[in-house]
């Protein structure tokens, strides 16, 4: 087996966040979905940043997010993404390797701009994304390095991938460079409206072992099976799914696997400022849980405090040292 | 008299901050003077922008945060400075007009970027700051709107427009068209290290009525009358400005006419998240309140309101309506 150099290697789009806080009003008057991500174009990137308040950029992109909870967590991880080479591509290499996370994807010289999420957060912390995907269309399967795959615990990919043309071949072959290797490989659902997309392909790539380890939080699991009840939605994963995790807000977490159903709670928090990144943040923690050899309750107690760090502030990136809380919470090293 | 469109404008450098957190230590190594403003070349911005922690973006430039908290105190806010046509630019451009501030300084087509300032957030709230001028620099004495001067109650200057090259031009040229149309004219002093580049200059503006109202804090006040005197540098201030006011952080401020001093106190707060800003929302509310008529101590009670907001977050823009806060603490509209 090839030496172990990271414990999480992510595959996804390089996104630059640009948070505003608004009203409920504005998501209707600009036809947003709520709580969802939904693709937009250049023009209309351009229209809702026009419309929307003074904001705040802050790197972001969910597969991202994860590897530097992962790093802020004391494990070791790496990501692959693409940006362009301009400022806001600067930014988020700036700020993924300041988090200690080895970036070495190289950026796009010419097409369109790095990629941004127009991120609109109401009062009650929901956050509602708009991403103009940019440079992010462009990555390619020779964006892969097969080495790094092989040398990570677990390979981390986001449903999102499936949105840009040539990510999901990206995704293929770093699931099965992962799995020659004995690695691990691990896919987050990304959103309810991304697996309307793409449940085919999805669901195959869970029956047929391309992933082993699958995140859905509820809307996403319900569009999945297309079914509005849970716990069918939950007993069809089980079958389908060697070991998955449904993420469920404020009522905790659930980890299924073939031989039990372990309900997990979440971290309680006085206020939801920003709710961006808590999906990413508890896969951060659980899959540092995992790497590490810890069980999968505990995986999700972590999963579970660095999922409460990040809703506490804006942005989806930890804002103090998520190893610090850990040791604070008493969480093995 | 030319009809009121504005209740301040303000003239400054135009800059987006990248802010991180980061512990003394990193100070010390990078050869930074705690609490201060220095000025960088490119150069030394990749190499501190390298070598410190993943960043947030937020518009910032000390009159632009002035103005923006006129404007979310509810007056009438307009901003010159230069940007540059760059991602950054249209950042700050977008910020400012999205604050409800009339912006119309064209951006500059070519030329060094726009300007950035690296603000270094120590763990007892204070900020460092590296500024790296860029587009800043081209502030031409033609970028100043002699019609919109002339319709702004109150013309709002920064010290630290002694830096860039033609920017002092401007400056005179604002100072000269207010006064022409019986407008007041007021001057924050920015920094004590600016203050110490050009002291001469600013004793003469203040000495020979080109401002009527100059914003110091302690260590600037120190630094333009070169004593560590407090009693004896305010006495001193007194004789020169006709009117003047001393920020002390949580010890309040002091306004300080030839007719009287009055001490008013600082709104507490329970933490200091990062003190940039503090200065520049400070003045935002004592400007909104003299632009309607309040009286010196109403005013500096707005000015330390906003001041009180704006130091318990990262950046140094309102996190929320300045206005509605002010209603909520009984100031009249």
């Amino acid at each position: 087996m090839t030496a172990t150099r990271f414990d999480v290697l992510g595959i996804g789009n390089a996104i630059v966040d640009v948070i505003a806080r608004t009203e409920d009003d504005f998501l209707v008057k600009h036809h947003m979905r709520k709580g969802g991500m939904q693709l937009i174009d250049e023009t209309r990137a351009g229209g809702i940043y026009d419309a929307m308040g003074p904001a705040v950029e802050i790197s972001g992109g969910s597969a991202a997010n994860t590897i530097v909870g992962v790093a802020s967590l004391g494990g070791r991880g790496a990501f692959v993404g693409k940006v362009k080479d301009d400022e806001l591509g600067r930014v988020f290499a700036h700020d993924i390797r300041a988090a200690g996370v080895a970036f070495d994807t190289p950026p796009a010289s010419d097409g369109p701009s790095t990629a941004r999420c127009y991120v609109l957060v109401t009062p009650d912390g929901e956050r509602t994304m708009n991403t103009f995907l940019g440079a992010a269309q462009d990555l390619h399967p020779r964006d892969i390095d097969a080495e790094a795959v092989a040398a990570a615990r677990i390979t981390y990919l986001e449903g999102y991938l499936w949105d840009p043309p040539h990510a999901k071949e990206a995704f293929l072959k770093a699931a099965k460079v992962a799995h020659e290797a004995e690695r691990q490989v691990a896919l987050t659902l990304s959103d309810a409206f991304c697996v309307d997309r793409y449940r085919a392909e999805f669901l195959d790539l869970i029956r047929n072992g391309t992933v082993d380890l699958v995140f859905a939080n509820e809307r996403e699991l319900h569009s999945l099976y297309e079914t509005a009840d849970f716990d069918a939605a939950v007993g069809a994963l089980r079958d389908d799914a060697r070991l998955a995790v449904i993420t469920r807000s404020e009522k905790g977490c659930l980890v299924v696997s073939r031989e039990a159903t372990e309900e997990v709670a979440a971290v309680p928090v006085a206020r939801v400022v920003d709710a961006t990144g808590a999906g990413d943040l508890f896969a951060a923690g659980f899959l540092v849980g995992l790497s590490r050899g810890a069980d999968h309750r505990s995986s999700a107690r972590l999963g579970a405090l660095a999922a409460a760090e990040v809703i506490q502030h804006l942005g989806a990136r930890p804002g103090t040292s998520l190893k610090e809380l850990a040791d604070q919470g008493g969480f093995p090293a």
